[in-house]
């Protein structure tokens, strides 16, 4: 039945917008389900960096309604690489119950915040689109041909054993947690992402900053540049912080990120993704000096 | 009643597109209104420029239809500036009758030139998502918390008076107008846009021209690089310029423009939005000579 | 009756996204023909460039469903130029029925591959917006103006011959046809298009390479640089590539081109959009020496 689960269609990639690759998607999803409602989170990702995807999905599934997750970064496309259908544990009523992707890391963190997986099927391949070429088979876009009819069908009712086998979920492809440690008066953490106002986003958590007992004045150092060490200072709004100060706050998505006003953090800092931050409590008879 | 208002939710941020913010918010709209059109005006305004995202409103508005037009180019989130819903004084049937945004100046050049405002109101802050941190409230993301409820109930039909309390239109920060000083054969103005074809939108327009008894050919010189004059003609299109030559002409905007054929005239002139361009009458027997 | 054609409106454009433009044509859609779902093809088309665009919907229309697509690159907006509808030759069900768009070649290798022009009209100039300027009249805005209320009047079932006076489909400015030159051992050939990821799209097909016998194993020369020739293989898939190796595969448009496994094939080659290439067959005593 058409629009049976309803909702939306959210789609992430990283196949930019320049080229048609992202219209193509949408319109391969409408193909299929005439009427679905499309909403792009997001084609930006970094070319081929699944880590980046499956942060940026983790970041936006617990904001979305009803529907169908469609992401693709999929560097092995054309390979082994399984294609997959999840379908959500717990039925909450306001996020999306099912996801489409690669099974390269992609997706499991955002089914995780979204209740866990229920169930997972691989999608098979689609048929090869000639068997004319005797020696060489078209490459695939599976985006276009496997990806977004099985987000489609989804949307329109069907549950995901109807797409393919069923696999365990304890078998898919899982990224490295993004690492934190946590000492007194010492928190080390990675730099998860950097948003275009250059704030600089922390895999910890307030909870992780409690428990450093950082306190309100820290010292932010970059393990890739030892030697340079910043003052911060703890901020509830990006306005409290003077021209040029670096803060340490809770952003929206509930991590810690060092921030500046009006201006990159991430520029002043030199930090990108990847990189890893320590923070440490400034003592207190050197702070009051 | 869903949909009462109806028409489209017209969208404008300085988000981007690489991240999912402007995702997010298009998420959040459909979260509270299934079945709104969302069209995105753009959400590339640069970073914190409230003055060129008030202008790229101003520009789009009266080509819209119905709706509302959600707009977050708000560098004072997480301060006490206000979040307003405005509804628009003239019902004009085909245009947008609800805008809502920051208390920045962002709204009201738009709300301007629908028909002016015949109430604004201002929107409460979204409740604080945790109260388990005792000192860092998370950071607020009121484009997706605040401001797209809002657009979406307004879509609803809700009122303006149902989103909050009455706020005096007099009383909304306005951004200082354009820059035009007329006076005969010289007209001074201020750099508005420079578009994707490096065309130089100006705040003059038309009537500026006449009253300035400008005339076919002109001498224009920035005010940052007093030495540098260049020759330009009045033309009426693109093509009617020939390779490398500078025009003056009337834009899809209704104002005057400095525009060279499949080519920049920013990157000729050197010219950004905020630079004074002065324009001069060429003299007659000059010019005949 | 509106929606009698149905589908959706597909959108193509040199606009960009950081202005409002794009916005602006979408609006325009809905407001002429409220309910369209629009589908954004791309609006990253280089500025001007008339050839990139027309490749870009020759690619994306063979996977598009019903509607009407509405494409503007259009450096000769505002001189004679004509604004084209075309309808499609073979009703095939599920492919778009009508295309809008400027007269400088955008359309032509669209339609054919849709099945050939059934018939083209003429579009009339919007009437012009004021009269109230003696001297000067506005700029024109074709996309909002012209194109998307014809593509909105399409979408709800007008035939084209509403929209204007027939036009001889022979009599349409056509591009010159990609260059492809085979002969024994030998393939000379246009770069047609550099992906995202970096992956050369050549003119040349798997039928090109087989009429040359090129066998699993190329050099690669630019026709710019001709001292540089690279090793080149055969391959089905990215990932058969070893780091830095490079590839020739068949493309998921069908098309030859040359690859790199996660990593940009164009920069390797220093190719763009228009450079000719060179592939010859590896002389199979040099080979296995």
């Amino acid at each position: 039945v058409a629009g049976r689960a309803g909702g939306s269609v959210f789609v992430l990639t990283d196949y930019g917008l320049a080229d048609e690759f992202a219209g193509v998607v949408r319109a391969s999803v409408l193909r299929h389900a005439p009427g679905a409602p499309i909403v792009d989170l997001t084609h930006g990702v970094p070319p081929f960096d699944v880590r980046a995807g499956a942060l940026t999905l983790l970041r936006a599934v617990p904001h979305l309604g009803p529907g169908v997750v469609l992401a693709v970064v999929d560097p092995g496309v054309g390979t082994a690489r399984r294609a997959l259908a999840v379908s959500i544990a717990a039925a909450q009523g306001d996020g999306p119950c099912h996801l489409v992707g690669p099974d390269n890391g992609l997706l499991p963190w955002a089914a995780d915040v979204l209740g866990g997986m229920r169930q997972v099927v691989a999608i098979p391949p689609s048929p090869p689109r000639s068997a004319s070429l005797p020696r060489v088979r078209g490459a695939t876009f599976d985006g276009r041909d496997v990806f977004a009819p099985a987000a489609a069908r989804l949307w329109q009712g069907a549950g995901v054993d109807e797409l393919g086998e069923d696999v365990d979920p304890a078998d898919l492809v899982r990224l490295e947690a993004p690492r934190v440690v946590v000492s007194p008066g010492h928190l080390e953490t990675e730099v998860l992402w950097v948003d275009r106002f250059g704030n600089v986003q922390l895999a910890a958590g307030p909870d992780d900053a409690v428990a450093a007992d950082l306190g309100p004045d820290l010292d932010v150092a970059a393990a890739h540049a030892e030697g340079a060490t910043r003052r911060a200072q703890r901020v509830d709004a990006f306005a409290a912080l003077g021209p040029g100060a670096l803060g340490l706050m809770v952003d929206a998505n509930g991590r810690l990120a060092l921030v500046c006003d009006r201006r990159s953090a991430a520029t002043v800092l030199g930090m990108r993704p990847g990189h890893t931050v320590t923070l440490r409590a400034v003592d207190r008879d050197r702070r009051s000096s």
